[in-house]
């Protein structure tokens, strides 16, 4: 069992540190371990702190921000497994790796349905008995897509969803409506080979270096924060094909690494950036 | 000493393999070793062959051109050290590392000068008993200041020139003078952060990984052929300086691993990519 | 279709390679790719080639026969999928991506059963509607725990046996059965932290850099060929269930590679060390 | 300029980190970065702060450890440069990377000498104008060669000594009189291939990464408490040779890099492992 993790973000000024554990400390709470970072850019704090002793959070919070400065964030969080989603499209190599963690507790997070928008994958999220929504968008708008993923999405309600080489780009309107909370894994490093097969762009660039990239979706195409990146090397030899293989193996550890940090309460947001306390 | 090597590239056939070693065993040479690759895109054959006995290199290619298809390009290299030039201009890190392989006969190089456009590194060079070449570029035209490096240059005759962190912009018509001779180190895992102040676009994306590219100079800017890349993990807490001293490791040792494999015969060109026998 | 590929070693003399590639240019065959490596200590010799044209492999075997030295080994291989049985223990991570690349035809093998001493990844393995073979070590001598396995093993007749964390020592008498057929995953960097709770020795040594290693197993434990190895960096942050976690990704990657450089014949063995040709 | 840093271990025990920074808040320092972490296999804190305003370190030493438990150590350091004499024997690699760091001040810290068993160093070392000190150690027996270098040291009262490259090892009465303040770096991924020759190790038993490790040197050779460690792949192809220079890269780098942390103040002492704020 993990232990309740308090995350605070707010305008730096000094002393900060001091009132805050003086909280934690008047209240019985000792601390298991303690993060900082202030982006001197932006003068921002930021804060993630593992305690033990009680679960009085909600008179914390009440002293915490009555201490703070205007523009404070702060929230507990207890660590149980989230709520999520996933969304994939034919590729199985990062679903599968998803499915196999959750299967085996180890993803800390509950996966309530796989959406996609072709039936390939439908096989392999059945054999793990988690509902398979097979949304086509032959025939129909974007936008009456997107509304039928969104109304089976609302079924569920996850805290996150997870685009598991989901190969469809999705619309501001879309993403507007859950901000910070979807998490993307681009087959490239990012800014690399944004767009469209990027394998084939460092094919024929001649890269001796590829990678992946997760990130979370904001309506700026394959521009929103990045959470984590993997590399892997390749040489001439490599056709495409050798790539997108070899690509896998990173694009599947890179996500699962982003989602466990995002899931573990370890990631603020920070303007077009993250903080990220590993 | 190093063993002679011969290099072959040539539109592929059948029997390619069978002829070339034919040649070499009547001749009565004996392969140390052997690398050959074709590229399926465009059907072309390369080799590269370490080769023991005798010194009929001239008999040796009159009879290799005359089994060989049209458009063959057939050389041998006794693997030498090669005459080259550094070009710099306030960065120390990659030139002093070129320096201190040279003085420790590890660069399998003669360097026979260092250009620079600022005089910063005059010292460090000087240390190392090498002729610098102060060419400064203020009050000149471009087309004046290059006339003056070129002619510098033209003393030297340098087989390859090494732009070793040097941050002008080659005009075509200087590259032109050195088709596929000029190796440069460009600090960002390219395509990456093309163009000025890599670091910190890296920076403001917030990635997670930065690198390093050496690639060939061609008339268009940081689009050369790729010989060696490398990276490095940063992250929130690095700051654009903290990345400039973390990609200086990756640089230079990303400079001299391309310029090893260049000197020792390994790169041949094949359109926009490389193939390296390593 | 992966093409047939040709796989000879021998030892060195003259003129190998244009014997050899005479044989295939005068048989037809054409030469799609082609490695060779000389191993200088032993004076042998090693090559791998990708032909075209043709089924003739007794004749061509026949032919390169009378041709080679004493001591030769020539082999064609058509690289159809190999039948392999997969033994494990309790952890799943390496059995469930195997399991998973089987399920989508990435493995180039094909998995005809799972023998384990334990009874929890049935689970798994029954997802995938794949033969589970629990065979129970406990209140039987080590003797007749290897004589059930072999039992159950002789009714598949793999061709590969892959250790995907089997954590039982097999006798020297169990691996004389399979000379150079059994693949191991060890959950070190192997030669460091040797035997037993390699996570728990690299905790206590404070190591940097954790690590796996898959290795072709013989009677001397842990001393095997090593075919593939993976790190990952960890800091004094981790604790021994850390290193555990991270190096699952390591482990289940460095065994994917090796089986999969093994079932594409690219591993040849070279004393206590192997050829490979990626 | 770098802030001034505090340096603070301790027994773990409740509102440490409130109390701390109480003492600092109350005498007006601002905190620019802070990092703790708490050992829970032996309850020990960890506290490393940036800095600034002021520079009452006696009186805040003092207030530090009224508060704080028995067993505790307050150091404030002004990360001023430290001194330093670097020990090497033939190879320059190491020793040129240091020297030209130090030229160009990025090392953080001045070498006050160079102490070598050998002559071969001296011309690279006279390049920088830095004394160097050839103690041969033939004809004299261990105790005395250790004694005239002992004197040499005492010379220059130096705060850390870097072996770079040192192949002679040190008595523990030579250890005892620099306590934690004996870097060394190791040709090789410790704990594999500990002792003589590491790379011929590595060849025979066909690893396929390669590393170096730097660490504190205490009585116990090759196990004192590791710093840092980097890794380099290799192939069957590597000769020994080509291991030894494929490493070198990692050497130096592996090796700066410890002492950047060390000459930083960030690297705490834990038992047999260290803990490092980076």
């Amino acid at each position: 069992m993990k232990p309740p993790v308090l995350l605070i973000d707010c305008p730096d000024r000094k002393g900060l540190i001091h009132d805050i554990t003086g909280v934690l400390f008047r209240n019985n709470h000792n601390i298991i371990s303690n993060s900082e970072y202030v982006d001197h850019e932006t003068s921002h704090f930021f804060m993630r702190t593992e305690i033990s002793g009680g679960n009085d959070f909600e008179l914390l919070r009440d002293e915490l921000y009555a201490l703070l400065p205007n523009g404070s964030n702060v929230r507990f969080s207890n660590q149980s497994p989230k709520n999520i989603v996933i969304m994939a499209t034919k590729e199985h190599h990062c679903l599968g790796d998803l499915l196999l963690r959750h299967a085996h507790h180890t993803l800390n997070a509950s996966i309530l349905a796989v959406i996609s928008n072709h039936e390939v994958l439908k096989p392999l999220v059945k054999r793990f008995d988690i509902p398979f929504h097979y949304i086509p968008f032959e025939d129909v708008t974007k936008e009456e897509h997107e509304a039928a993923v969104i109304s089976a999405l609302k079924k569920y309600d996850p805290q996150y969803i997870a685009l598991a080489k989901y190969m469809r780009v999705l619309s501001s309107q879309f993403i507007s409506n859950y901000p910070g909370r979807i998490i993307n894994i681009h087959h490239s490093f990012l800014p690399a080979f944004a767009g469209a097969s990027p394998y084939r762009q460092a094919f024929e660039r001649g890269v001796k270096i590829i990678g992946a990239t997760a990130h979370f979706v904001t309506e700026h195409l394959d521009e929103g924060p990045i959470i984590a990146q993997g590399v892997t090397p390749v040489d001439h030899s490599y056709s495409v094909n050798d790539m997108v293989l070899a690509g896998r193996d990173v694009e599947r550890t890179v996500l699962a690494k982003a989602l466990r940090l995002v899931f573990e309460e370890r990631v603020f947001l920070c303007g077009k950036r993250v903080v990220i306390f590993e």
